[in-house]
């Protein structure tokens, strides 16, 4: 991302990009204003790229799924529900730095264990909430030595569900777990939200389309939600959107290894039309 | 430690420090002989430094608990029993990084979970066999970003005992129970031992002495391991060795806040006096 900002383009489209945004520099010091001047472009008419939403139908976008649940059931499309919201916490567990060989275990408050704790409960209540998931990406320990009982761990969350209530619920459950495991052990626990964002459902009755488009290419169509963000969230804001998802290689994306057979964007075209043709005659 | 060595002092008295000893140089590449030689000693004598075992009763040793055991109990002294043995090993989880948004629960090779139940199988395993301490005190995790499943986590395990079979028999076990984890999760574990020393058990005959001696001054007399190591493990390969912990603060050593009071270190005075007379009565 040579700007460090993301949507660009349909944040334009939208109306929803800002002088700020044409502000913003690369690492070279070109701003995104003279790089668009650069291009031929002319930043300062943006504002008329916006789309005039009663023109619009809606928006539909076909996009690699970016995780394994296609390959995995050997489906070459799947019809996206919604682009799910995301919470981002920092967490960070202060127990008592000591002596890995004289402090014995019961007299210990150890920010690492109180961590693994936490962990082992992230994954396992994600794991009993359908389409719910939580990961802990980063954890750093101190004093981080070998032979030094951990005084203090920090460690992010990241839990995204479709369903914003249950991704609020499933944090708070969470929030409240590592308060428990805290008291239990003596370990004070700072709980610090980053970043929130809800969840952009598609749109039911485009989406009904394009299932049917979808059923008549594919033996099984199944709905999964969509835990990237995506260019339907930003249009989203001011029309309709219905998202089509291809199957690719091992769930990568924005990796050179990323990778999309032929023969299921041919079915995704299929689809498409279809879906077209669907919409044309519901609208003729 | 100016030569990143230790015993030097004790190993000289031990005739264990070598050639490759007194050639280790400081952080300006001054070698262990020439720093001598500044000081004005006789590095190419130093085998003459060599205590001729066949004169020595024991070697006995004073020293903080570096640990809170005695404090806990508010006792000025104890008595060693041993100091422990160690083992340090390295362990490397390889699961597979994914994206945190796309990836279902129940399709994740999380580097970080099975690492996080290792950690929890380590002190729950510890916790439950008496004198034993085992410490993950160092975490990595790749790639390290909040919305990336770790690929890969990297952790210390610092385990101790003063029975060496103690210490074996625990470090087998959670050698099987990461292979255990890692089997049921898809998660490859790689175990390196990288180091093994054994226990140094305190001389039977000089520690009752010892212990007789302690309880003319205090009312109760507890007997501990030393879960750190001491010159009285050097010498306890010449001699017979008697150690006395004195209570600090908090368990801390090697630190600007390391402190013992002073009328607990009268008691260890008076404690190793009559020590001394008792030592003197028995060879009379």
């Amino acid at each position: 991302m040579r700007f460090q900002n993301t949507y660009l383009g349909s944040r334009a489209l939208a109306g929803t990009l800002t002088e700020a945004d044409l502000q913003c520099v690369d690492e070279n010091g070109v701003s995104l204003a003279d790089a668009m001047r650069q291009f031929g472009g002319a930043p300062e008419k943006i504002s008329t790229a916006k789309c005039n939403s009663n023109k619009l139908l809606g928006y539909a976008e076909v996009h690699i799924e970016q995780g394994p649940v296609l390959e995995q059931k050997n489906l070459a499309v799947g019809v996206v529900t919604a682009i799910a919201g995301q919470s981002r916490v920092k967490i960070r567990f202060t127990g008592q730095a000591g002596h890995a060989g004289t402090t014995p275990m019961n007299m210990r408050r150890d920010a690492l264990c109180a961590a693994a704790e936490f962990i082992a409960a992230v994954e396992a209540h994600a794991a009993s909430i359908a389409e719910l998931v939580a990961t802990v990406g980063q954890i750093q320990v101190a004093p981080g030595a070998s032979n030094v009982i951990p005084g203090e761990a920090r460690l992010t969350l990241d839990v995204r569900h479709q369903n914003d209530a249950a991704r609020v619920e499933a944090v708070q459950y969470l929030q409240s777990a590592a308060e428990d495991i805290g008291r239990r052990r003596g370990v004070f626990v700072l709980w610090e939200t980053v970043m929130e964002t809800a969840s952009v459902p598609c749109d039911l009755e485009l989406t009904t389309l394009l299932k049917g488009a979808a059923e008549n290419h594919q033996h099984e169509v199944i709905e999964l939600p969509s835990g990237a963000g995506h260019d339907a969230a930003v249009l989203g804001k001011i029309t309709p959107t219905v998202m089509l998802f291809v199957q690719c290689r091992d769930g990568l994306s924005h990796h050179p290894d990323e990778s999309a057979k032929v023969e299921d964007i041919a079915v995704a075209l299929d689809v498409m039309n279809d879906f077209l043709q669907l919409l044309a005659e519901k609208h003729a």
